[in-house]
């Protein structure tokens, strides 16, 4: 890996600094702020006792999330969606996402019949906004459980197995982990990646927003990801072991 | 005033503790966190420099404001309006009024041709959001317009006056300042005040929920809602002085 | 109070010709075109014999408004709500302002599990809708009760008190009642007030489109209302006793 | 034609009164109320000096329409458009109707450059709505375009042709002129038909609600609608000539 | 009727080569691709085991449609519906058309509680196709029917009759039978007829779109509408003895 | 890998039977039919003389593209998304990763300021439509660009390299190539490739629906892909050299 400037002299295959506050607010079943560098997002678990029509009857519960962003959480204002009177397809493909990549860790039967929703909202943007808001709201789905199962609501968990996120890109040449706003800008290939606590892969998605990119660089991508996955599964126990 | 038991031993003309937090974000012009005890909103200023149709080409400038609640920041999860696919007339309701508000102490001659938008995002909800949101948004606003002072873009504030804005309401036969949430859902009448630093009012919007008022209650509550925008007029100036 | 010119030579504490027409329409329970001066509102009760979700069940009846404005009601036409897809916020802020006022003179609980839609459609404006709107739709409402008393449906009725509302305001320094359109275009202050039979306040609201206010010029602004309301309502009572 | 008992005694082949009141409100350039029996429609034809952009630059104006019915203008309140947020089929099936009826006696390049907007609101509902409109519409529109004749914004009258509608169809075996809610409800065929006031057709749409029709049974329909719009032709000139 | 040159040197009474095939798409109970010349039309009938909240408990089923043009079936491309939101009101009025059609030949009692959904895409646009999608709607529905027929779902047919449909428009003075798109934007009349195999009316709609036409036009249109439509129903009785 | 029985003796790496038809459609620059084995998917190329707003003079062109499916290509009839009034998350997601995957191939400075949009309309669904979208746009997209080469609109091609797709996944423990329907609906892990002529990367999109999956997976099922598209592309280059 050849020798790249970031911003804080930080390595190639470094993270940004990792910070996550579990209890940010006070109403949710599971609140945690989850810092990526600069960027911030506010994920949230709520328990809900009643699953939408697909589930009903099923025996079974359902993990969904929404995603958000502030309107000024980005270098110049956007739309507020709300104002606009609809979500942008960026944003439904974000809370897709996430979704999915909680669903991939739970036991839905095991929930019994009950909504778990994440709600991932950015407060300060600087790339990397979808795979903090999937390693936060993991850590905000575990509080809630924990909540369930000391209410005795639930016998034993639903959660299988810990999940997280990060995104890696080319930038220049270099394969870096953890791409920050201006290296997302810069990047040829950005790739954003899901794995579970076990070291599997439950979301890979990459895109050549410039060349095309080749089987190698795929390689070393995964394996980057790799690393940094296994970095934040770490933090996510340390966060929750405390308190 | 007869005696009353509020949350924290609070007496019935004092507010909660208020808390303004400047710069809380890194990208807006302002960004200020205004916390009335429990409840949390984050106010940004984007300053655009176009205006809205109806000021193109009349030298002047607008301020406006938006209003948003996380789906989380209350006791239950409520539906996210980007969702929905619309604003409540709850929230247009509210967003009117500190625009209303703001655009009361701004000279929009002197701002020139230029938008200033305001971003009021509850984070956490235990009542008063839209009176924290206003209290808030002046400083936000200021910061803002310190900035296009110090870069020469404006020669002079456009800004005439500190606006600020606090509930007051009727409990059990006691007039309250500084309603928190489950006063506010207790109470006969609920009257939302906004005034200027030179003491006049901008906005007087009072409610009665369960029995009328008397002409003698309105001015009681008009006297504690002077009180409190006083003190809050001082946090203000205290806060903008800081750093 | 100095002298001002109105059209009509009207004094500055006068209504303006009030006219209250019901049976305006036949197919609603209450129908009443009222007219304030060249304002003029057609207002219909229709009862349901249903509750929206959240009063389902619970023994109570509900009290709705909605307010609409026909597109060339105003000098110049404005788009059609039901074109662009969506109510203004102005619409929502006054059918809200309408609903609660008449909630606030209804024993909801005497009214039983059924709902009373108020729909006040603006056929001519020319200032002071919204307060015309509440006038009318008192009456309109009225009629629906009497038609439930008198079918045996309702043993008792469930109107507590007379409800009316006015629009004051300072003109170039002056505190004028009920404000025609040009008078409302040129004011400092506005105020809409809604008072109850008994001379309490149900709702205000005052704004300071320039100057802001001071209590002195609130108290003068809330005497005028008091006495035009106190006319409204012998000018309802004498409708309703008609025919 | 067989005997038929029709409310007020009224003959098969013989329109409900009909009355035609122009000036009904002030603001629009053409107001007028018209009444088929029961049925009430307010018209109001509004010019504006602009047109849309499949127009613009084509020294051509503009002739629409819209169409609207206030919620308790039937016998059960039906949802209001705007709060549903989008308008029924129905109610654009019916505004084409009326906005391809105006144009057809329109020479658009005689207009110039405007459009003038036929509002045509149902107030009450009785049967025959979208005819009344047409009627109706026709009369606001030569009010409208005799004020651009007046203040010489036009030098000649654009208007070709008068132009109404009626509603004929077949109950019970028996052909009728200008059905009433009832009959419309009880008929096997409906038809509505447009004319000029040189006896031509601009539009015909006849719809089988329960037996298709034959064509004899056309044209005795059809010879019905041509007895009713020329005397609707009749009382159009007889109301332009009044004041 | 005077010589006239059309493309493909057909005469003015004559319809466009007609092909109807069946089965062309696997899934749907009835999909039939239909062919007026270019103009194209993939038709399917969807039989549903309820039926909309009207018909609910009444014992009688539903028939309706739904219509839709791809972005390119036209010479320059369209917005899709359904990234701009809203269904135009052309489409509207077509589908409620082809909705009306089927259900005048169908028993509603006689298909039971249950809906039959006709689709008729637009895949290629050459004028016509409303009435293509009719005619091939028509071929689709019975070929759904006879599957519940030979299932046993349904003792008895509930289709009563055929039905199909036609255009025919006055250009430059002839009459002519199916007009394809150059005729159609040149005509000054053009009507839409639909019948059954009885040769009774169900639709008629006529519409002026230059010059207004006389009674005598109409009835040679009718006479041409009815020759095309018989020509179409004996083409739909030979598709449906195919296979 | 192991043996596993496919529907008509496919092999686990072997495609379905691929028919590409250009010309399917006359109106549209380009127009191609594409089917993997009963997924039939309708791909025009539409070119516009204008670019979107964020293109508007910076000399480049812009490619995008739309994604719809027939009410009822699929085994049972979904909601027309013209008629819910808007598009669901999974159109939006997949219409965002055409575009993405045709501007891999484009040079937009070369294609100058004109916009070509690619229309994928699914007829018929049985797994794969999205990768049979990206196959059959591209040579719809060749298509329209080699008009505008004949017509001299453009002087070079602007395209630097083929573009297709295909789908893969594990079925049981089976990597597969090109799944369809109930191989999808059975499937694990499943991953959607885009890759250009040159053998590289444009997007993997891999989802673990049931278990995550390893490392050693991934590199199995990317062979298959490359393997898969490398067919796909001498499909597309024979299909382009016909007529």
């Amino acid at each position: 890996m050849t020798a790249f400037t970031r911003s804080g002299g930080r390595a190639a295959d470094q993270l940004r600094p990792v910070r996550i506050t579990r209890g940010f607010t006070i109403h949710a079943e599971g609140s945690v702020l989850i810092e990526f560098g600069q960027t911030r997002v506010l994920c949230t678990a709520s328990v809900e006792e009643r699953v939408p029509p697909h589930k009903r009857g099923s025996g079974e519960g359902w993990v969904t999330a929404e995603y958000g962003m502030l309107p000024r959480a980005t270098h110049t204002r956007s739309d507020r969606e709300a104002a606009r009177g609809k979500q942008s397809g960026r944003t439904q493909e974000i809370q897709r996402l996430i979704g999915r990549s909680m669903r991939a860790v739970f036991d839905l039967a095991a929930l019994g019949e009950r909504t778990i929703h994440l709600d991932c909202d950015v407060l300060q943007a600087d790339g990397g906004t979808r795979t903090a808001a999937i390693t936060g709201a993991f850590v905000a789905a575990q509080d809630a459980v924990n909540k369930l199962l000391a209410a005795g609501t639930l016998a034993a968990t639903p959660i299988r197995s810990h999940v997280a996120a990060i995104s890696v890109g080319i930038v220049g040449g270099t394969p870096l982990l953890d791409l920050e706003y201006t290296e997302d800008s810069a990047c040829d290939t950005d790739m954003n990646v899901v794995m579970t606590g076990a070291g599997h892969f439950v979301e890979v998605q990459g895109t050549a927003e410039g060349a095309a990119f080749s089987r190698d660089e795929m390689n070393l991508l995964l394996g980057l990801a790799e690393k940094g996955i296994g970095e934040l599964i770490v933090l996510q126990q340390q966060s929750l072991l405390a308190k």
